[in-house]
């Protein structure tokens, strides 16, 4: 096994092993439920990549890393209830399975959890540790927020975009490298730009989602192309474009984002259609090309070995290249 | 001033002077909104008049006995969406004043910020103080999702209704007094002592809800007098009532309780006749009785200068006398 094979299995033991809870049943199983899905469990993965650029133990981190996957879930579940959303990782959604109240209520056990499962960490570094989780949680949920706010709202910079999901998804991933920097006891430099490192590298994969979303093979993308497109999803493409083309092309695009057509094939098309004349799939490309290289750059800046830096290297390249 | 009013003054003073967050206002709004309604702060006033039995420096524990306070009013955040309830302390809920996805989201944010105020606390105590709260977290939410099974349940024990309410009201009041024995760096025994006695007060303060339901003076009592007979609440008084009633009176209660009559005047007065023919007036206020007993027995108990319990003592007693 290589070491990444090592540290998922070895994290998929914890995270099997965890008793969430046993009594009510009704509280419990739907945390078992969302976790059993599995997904990625890219964030933990990060962590216990983080914390061997530092330490050879790292399974103290197991808990924390952990922590953040239970984290990551409940932000799966509750935005889930918010967004209306009817599957998740290819399973009914916990609120639709069971109920709304069971989803409030099992996700706010969730992140109880979350907590729980950083205090077996040393005395010394915990004050430090959960008020860096504290903040970043907060910042998730006001992502959630923005994200929210945006549907309905008539104007969105792009720089409003680009800090929303700033919030909304990469603080965590910067938070996952950050831990294991803190558990790893590095240095704040490198704490810092770890936690950079995993905040840009978390832009770039947003933003690549927003790509494939039209531009994906639909072979290999797990959603259905064109998606923001009928959901009139403002992603970076639509606002870059809106940006880009002249009033007749503004115009056009707002009309288009204004409603939902039976028939949405129609609007994919006309949609794609401006977004290929003012090559928004090069300019999107280029600008995620550019966070991921601010990632990589902050990780092969470490004054650690290369051989201890090559592993987080080599799976982050692996996720930039895939086309999810 | 009395000590009560000075730490009152100075709670009012920590939790109106702390900022939860700024932007976006959609999140924080609602957060602020609710703790202004104000409420009785009876939690963190326990905190603080616990730690006074073994400190005068009770102003280490004003941050943690805000936590305590912001997680309470989480807990009514959620649950009043759970609940469907329209108002809290004489003002719109706030998932009914903004909307669901807004109580949902604010909530989860305050229960962030209640675990942030925790982090001041000298790091020595803090995994202890922070297990034992998450541990009553995760119990609050077993007892809401157990106090929802039984509106469906068929048949629900006197133990069940008790655990019940143990779960979702009296360990936080146990809680509440047992982070101010911590925070005193108050031995083993004591602040086992202490937990106790809050649990017993929370369960004689909840089952003197039940029965002021049934029996409060409408003029003091803060709300329609018979509202749980109507709901068709399984209080206390209704399922000691099935158990002390011969089958007939059982199955009247069944059928009085299997519907909501129009008129509701009708089926109280039924309900409030077969309480009087049972006693269940006496019977629970002598179970109240005994849970008091407890709790001001245990604080007695304690080994430190009467000048210090009696402060905790008059507090506790003033509530329990309270028509509220």
């Amino acid at each position: 096994m290589s070491q990444i094979e090592v540290l998922k299995a070895a994290l998929d033991k914890e995270i099997a092993q965890h008793p969430y809870g046993l009594s009510p049943v009704e509280l419990y199983e739907p945390i078992q439920y969302l976790m059993d899905l599995q997904g990625k469990r890219l964030r933990p993965l990060l962590t216990l990549l983080s914390v061997s650029l530092f330490s050879d133990n790292w399974k103290e981190a197991l808990q924390p890393a952990h922590a953040v996957e239970v984290f990551h879930n409940f932000t799966l579940m509750h935005d889930d209830i918010m967004d209306n959303a009817p599957v998740r990782r290819g399973s009914p959604t916990v609120h639709m399975k069971w109920n709304e109240n069971t989803a409030i209520l099992s996700g706010d056990v969730m992140l109880v959890k979350a907590y729980e499962l950083f205090l077996n960490l040393p005395a010394d570094m915990l004050p430090e540790v959960l008020r860096r989780f504290s903040r970043t949680a907060a910042e998730v949920c006001e992502g959630q927020q923005l994200d929210m706010n945006f549907e309905t709202a008539r104007r969105v910079s792009i720089a409003d975009y680009i800090e929303m999901i700033r919030l909304k998804t990469s603080v965590l991933l910067g938070f996952a490298l950050e831990l294991g920097a803190l558990i790893g006891r590095a240095d704040r430099e490198c704490t810092k730009k770890l936690y950079e490192a995993g905040v840009n590298m978390g832009l770039g994969f947003q933003l690549m989602d927003d790509l494939l979303d039209v531009y994906g093979d639909p072979e290999k993308f797990g959603k259905q192309v064109g998606g923001d497109i009928i959901s009139n999803k403002k992603t970076y493409l639509y606002l870059k474009a809106l940006e880009l083309g002249g009033q007749e092309v503004r115009e056009e695009l707002t009309a288009l984002f204004s409603g939902i057509p039976a028939d949405g094939s129609g609007k994919i098309k006309k949609v794609t259609g401006i977004y290929n004349d003012l090559n928004i799939k090069e300019i999107t490309g280029r600008l995620i090309e550019s966070y991921f290289d601010k990632a990589i750059e902050a990780i092969g800046s470490l004054p650690v070995d290369d051989d201890r830096k090559q592993q987080l290297l080599t799976f982050i390249v692996y996720l930039m290249n895939r086309d999810r």
